[in-house]
């Protein structure tokens, strides 16, 4: 397969430039009317290491490369924009399989209201692929950052914990359960959830890729603040075999969030969401068990 | 080396947002104040396919990433901005080799007055470096784009051609020439000359970073004209075999444009450049020999 052949082939499945997009792929670069703050992020997904050719097919990396760099935008609560997508492709990977990989990202793409505006074509001894993802916001104060978390806030998380981790286990140990399976291939970046999050006043949000037990940590330690969580009301996705299991496994994509109580009428009002617990003074992150206790639960690192 | 640490090792060499830059490293994604049109391209360079180890430093290859990247930005005319890299490093690349890496592109990017805002690090088989990079520019009229070319337009270049062939057989073949190996290693973007020749009226523009041969293809191909170029006007580098050579011969970033006759003169005051030929109606690329006879010259395909 020749890149160019390739690179024709790609431009055909994205259609013309439009609305925002003013010049798409095609040119040096994508040209983009601006509006307010332009937010952005780059996420690359590889072989081996984010996901197996074994149990992804080609639409799968597509929509995961995609997903978890709109997971992204929507932890600031941003309105997606355009994506910029360098695909790496290794020797044997062929047009058809390259064309199912852009056509899952069109998919999530078109459904997300994102416009794949440019993008590149490599040849490399394994399957890669990098997203950049711009969102915009008219105001910078529009948006929600880490930080924010303050002593006396709540904090919350959307959907269901550890449904990512259960299907990769399901993949890996062969047991046929689809729509466990799905929840590793296809995770859904909350977008909607993030935006109306934003709206009804939450004060810190990051999304949850590497597990709860670590991306509150991030989110502890980037506001200066104690995150305290209640391992029994963790939220625990069908199939997932506990609630440790729950915090520690990652590529759920949900988002954890923190809010002042008077916001928690507005924000049960806005999206589905789950009290976990609250922030104080100090830092790091502390699980507690019914009676009370602090459990010791080391976060989990990301394979990635 | 762990993740997270390589990561806080490298925020911290990027130091604090500022300016356009209102949020930098360290959140889900950076947020930038927005201006008129955003411009953005993403490149990818990968070990045995755009460098190889042997042959490039981590410094070469973290220039050669970010270069590549801004390259696009200067052939459409736009001023550079922000860049977002995701690193994907094998087992065995150390964490000084990752900060060399960076250390070079920050280098770069200062010089080119780009903010590194945002990246990833991941782990891989092989080296690879994606740079989204986006650029700004007041209005979209501002820019320069592959499909302005129109006949009776003159065709220039930019610098001289064929020098990171030369230095790449150079490298390949053990000889010592440091000039003759930088124009491979550390390709220059032309960001001053592309915004110069935007302000003085060039018609379209491109990047040669495939060939003359090839770029001046897609420059016709995007117009809707033949390009004409005279192969003994070609501006040699140094070490270069000859014109078919250097017309095929890829990685020098320099930049290739058509404009009308009547902007010659404000085009020689604005930057250094070589007239090549014309454009015509028709389609195509035709080299001619100094007799006006037509010299057959496949266009190189980048191995890229």
């Amino acid at each position: 397969m020749g890149e160019l052949s390739l690179i024709a082939r790609v431009r055909e499945m994205l259609g013309e430039p439009g609305g925002r997009v003013l010049t798409g792929p095609g040119d040096d670069a994508a040209v983009v009317r601006a509006d307010g703050v332009a937010v952005t992020s780059i996420d690359t997904v590889v072989d081996g290491v984010h996901f197996e050719r074994s149990t992804h097919s080609p639409g799968d990396v597509g929509h995961k490369a995609l997903a978890t760099a709109l997971s992204d935008i929507a932890a600031m609560g941003a309105v997606p924009g355009e994506a910029y997508v360098s695909l790496a492709l290794p020797d044997g990977f062929g047009e058809q399989q390259a064309v199912e990989l852009v056509g899952a990202m069109r998919t999530l793409a078109e459904r997300s209201g994102t416009v794949i505006a440019g993008g590149d074509v490599v040849s490399a001894p394994a399957l890669h692929v990098s997203v950049a993802v711009t969102g915009w916001a008219g105001d910078p104060d529009d948006l929600v950052y880490r930080s924010g978390a303050r002593p006396g806030d709540l904090v919350g998380v959307t959907g269901e914990l550890g449904g990512a981790g259960a299907g990769l286990i399901a993949l890996r140990e062969g047991v046929h359960d689809e729509a466990l399976a799905r929840r590793h291939r296809r995770p859904e970046p909350r977008l909607a959830e993030g935006r109306a999050l934003a709206a009804a006043g939450v004060t810190a949000m990051i999304d949850v890729s590497d597990g709860i037990a670590t991306d509150a940590r991030h989110l502890a330690d980037s506001s200066g603040v104690r995150i305290e969580i209640e391992l029994a009301q963790l939220p625990l996705a069908r199939g997932v075999p506990g609630a440790r299991f729950a915090a520690t496994a990652g590529d759920d994509y949900e988002l954890l969030f923190t809010a002042p109580p008077d916001r928690r009428a507005a924000i049960d009002a806005a999206a589905r969401v789950t009290w976990l617990g609250g922030v104080g003074e100090g830092s790091g992150v502390v699980f507690r068990d019914s009676g009370g206790g602090d459990v010791p639960l080391e976060g989990f690192e990301h394979s990635g």
